[in-house]
């Protein structure tokens, strides 16, 4: 692999480069990626900034083409990226291939999106001259894009979630150009899937600074980034210590921009007694599954489980226990991800009143030891740090005394992107004020399943109140698109030059909010 | 009028008050307002808070009967609110009594908007669990309310953007709470309001902690309402240096939340040749009402006319000088705003390159001497501090040598909340870029009408790229509740814990996004 990035499609090289390293070998990979710094950043700048003029101007039918070749390229070298994606994370064959489906599942959804035309929201309230005491104008709402994207890499998804994953999908579909900063675990899948972009611009005609990627290893480069006044708007998915930090300084600019940030999530799990006492080896099996699944390292994982105390919940432990105990150990996503899992189970072990209950196997290097502790609710509700996230195959089992105590505990809870019930119909019945409560706390509340597997779907919600996000949107499914657009109105305007969104003859065929109802209709 | 505010309806007195003053005599207005401190937003936003539980899971149809009744009880004050406010803030009676008109139309919009129902964009993806190589799940997105807000009341509509206002009304209708800071320079008019709020309230059995209204003369309590963590997210409409210093208070927490503030905006306008040429008159006219409408002191007033330079400009310039000759003087809304327009309008004429062209006439006390003052386009773009708002009756003419300096002005220009063309089909058929460009720079473009009168409809957009706002949002018109609601999803939830919205039924016969159909259907 060369000494390459991509700034707006010609290669960069440079003399002093980085090199990743494999986590389940510690062993340096092939090639040498560029340590980019402010000054490509201006230039993948200047050159969005320049494309923004012509791309914010395409069809929707142009661009979801585009995200279709963004698709069909990724697919035609998605063997080179699967291969080195194993090497640069640790993550199995299969579970990376399946990533490059959802992936290319996601791109075809926003071209899909793009095709139907109706996610911009047109409304239309037509004018009334002889409405008094002053005549009703014409006014026409539909949106524009933002501006160029800056687009941080996500180490736990190297694909679905980083280069063209969804941040950069949903911005290149409502017309926003995007700047990768690419993650430093994983610097040679991300030229990979730039140059199968690149390729799509190319083929698509697009114009080049529709695209840049930048690499560094150190964490500079993407300040420089979002301090960039050119750029409109952040895409991040990581941790909250980081990317708080990138939050503040979005903020603190002389114009301030729209920071989407997923910051973590410890996606509480409470298991109701009729179902704990019913279901209760399914459960457990499915629990490590779910805890264990990526080596822990998906932003649902569940790492609080919820229960009341008693036999039953014995008996789940012990069962989640011997299920451990089958499980393999499995490589972290780098070293670093590894010693902050470790220390940050060490602390959870190291508090007050939390015991050990389970403990997968020891693996080799960097692989995860899985970890279950348990604490009692009146200890958990005295200390807030045992809500924080550790992020890998790790469980804080809270005991509870009392169904009240439940309630406790959400209403103590911050927010988290999920919260899921195991209840049956009788649980239901006795708890609906949780199912009620948990609306107030987290993204997305699921009955019955596991919070892992992230349906990529309209109806999906990946977001949460803070420190889950820092914004009321989500950052997968559909309307991930909103994010990238603002409104803009017309008022008394022409025809001819209405966008096509807002003409009478409605030449998209969308659904408009005519006058009060909705419509696909023309005149 | 009593010493007197309300927290969550229960009258407050405090020893110390503060009094509003006449701006149109300097004198003190009889009556005294609570100076409350840090406590008393303790007490309200724990009475917002403990309203919220309840509040929040009120039915549309509940909230929409509550609006009614805050407008027809604003409606049973309005002499006595009038009378108030045109004490208080110098503005003539009809132009008030207008206000309490759009702000009962603003109430009742609202209600409609939730009797309509489809409001919240629900979107349902049914299960498929024959799907391979995973069953795909029931997934449903709807809505929540995010939790109590603070509203600030705004100087220069003090009831259409204050205590009962777009931001308090769109705020209820999406189930918070609102805790109002009523504006300091008219709390009698803000007490009155509150009142009909608070009776309406009692009508309609709403917690009592679902409005609450704090006073001081001074700045601190904004400071400490804004910093409450109880509080979810703040409505605001002012200066840039008092939103931003909010705004900045706002992500600095450490749960941070949204800050919908609009912080002003000069609102250009462009004359294209031809009109210019041929309606020279109509359009001088019709310049000088807008930019004097409500003495200057609209958010949307236009700030700047760019031009070409030449005879017709000048010609244009003469009829406004002579039509500004014949407006009468108007009163400011207060002392300090007088004297910022002072201030303002010094600063201008004495920057390099200005020139004034005529002046209004000198008033009495706290009246302000309109201002048209006119600049080259290359001094204007030399300095940027020549885009800044002057808030009052000024004008800046911008003139032009060439239709591309217009576009040049344009791509310096930053956020403003509205831009207007006045242009014949021919100008645009020259200037079609004019109207492009200005897309990226505002949030509504107007056509041979004046940005002044902002109609409150479904396709309205107030607001506009920083500094106009700081959000990708509307502050009027009906798209102003998604501020205040944040996604929530449901995965596999059966039915009758789902919200009415996602229901299969459809009880709310609302309009849904269901497997990628938009239908109102149940099943």
């Amino acid at each position: 692999m060369k000494n390459i990035s991509y700034i707006a499609t010609k290669p960069y090289c440079t003399s002093t480069g980085f090199q990743a390293s494999n986590p389940a070998t510690g062993e340096t990979i092939e090639g040498s990626f560029a340590n980019n710094t402010v000054e490509h950043v201006g230039i993948a700048c200047a050159a969005a900034e320049e494309a923004f003029v012509k791309y914010s101007r395409t069809s929707d039918k142009a661009r979801a083409e585009f995200l279709q070749e963004i698709a069909t390229q990724i697919e035609n070298r998605k063997d080179s990226i699967v291969a080195r994606a194993m090497l640069e994370t640790g993550l199995p064959e299969m579970r990376l291939a399946g990533e490059v489906g959802r992936t290319c599942g996601q791109l075809r959804m926003f071209a899909s999106t793009l095709d139907e035309g109706s996610w911009v929201r047109a409304v239309i309230d037509t004018a009334n001259p002889e409405r008094t005491p002053l005549p009703k104008p014409d006014v026409r709402l539909t949106t524009a894009p933002m501006g160029p994207v800056v687009v941080f890499g996500a180490s736990n998804f190297p694909l679905a979630f980083s280069t063209a994953g969804g941040d950069t999908a949903s911005a290149l579909a409502a017309g926003c150009p995007v700047i990768v900063k690419a993650h430093g675990s994983h610097p040679g899948t991300a030229i990979l899937v730039a140059e199968a972009i690149n390729e799509a611009i190319h083929i698509c005609e697009m114009p080049a600074g529709v695209f840049s990627i930048l690499s560094s290893d150190i964490s500079r480069i993407g300040v420089d980034m979002v301090k960039d006044l050119r750029v409109s708007a952040v895409g991040f998915t990581g941790s909250l210590g980081g990317g708080r930090a990138l939050f503040d300084l979005c903020k603190q600019r002389s114009t301030p921009i729209p920071f989407y940030g997923e910051l973590g999530s410890t996606n509480p799990v409470f298991l109701l007694p009729e179902t704990l006492s019913t279901k209760t080896e399914a459960l457990a099996q499915e629990f490590v599954a779910s805890m264990n699944m990526g080596c822990g390292q998906f932003c649902t994982n569940p790492g609080i489980l919820v229960a009341l105390k008693g036999d039953k919940l014995n008996e789940f432990i012990e069962l989640s226990k011997q299920a451990l105990a089958n499980v393999a150990p499995q490589t972290m996503l780098s070293a670093g991800i590894h010693s902050a899992y470790e220390s940050g189970a060490e602390k959870m072990q190291a508090a007050k009143g939390v015991e050990v209950v389970a403990t997968g196997a020891k693996g080799g290097i960097n692989q995860a030891e899985s970890l279950i502790v348990k604490v009692s609710a009146d200890t958990w509700l005295e200390n807030p740090d045992l809500e924080h996230e550790v992020f890998g195959p790790f469980n804080l089992i809270v005991e509870c005394d009392t169904p009240d105590q439940m309630l406790k505990i959400v209403q103590r809870m911050y927010g988290h992107l999920t919260a899921t019930l195991h209840a049956s119909e009788n649980d239901l019945l006795q708890s609906s004020a949780l199912v009620d409560k948990l609306r107030d706390k987290v993204g997305r509340i699921i009955l019955n399943n596991w919070p892992t597997g992230v349906e990529v779907c309209q109806a999906m919600q990946h977001g949460g109140p803070y420190p889950a996000a820092t914004f009321s949107a989500t950052s997968v499914g559909g309307r991930a698109i909103d994010r990238w657009v603002r409104p803009v109105a017309y008022q008394n305007m022409t025809d001819s030059l209405l966008p096509d969104t807002l003409k009478n003859s409605n030449p998209l065929g969308i659904l408009r909010l005519v006058d009060g109802e909705y419509t696909r209709k023309a005149w």
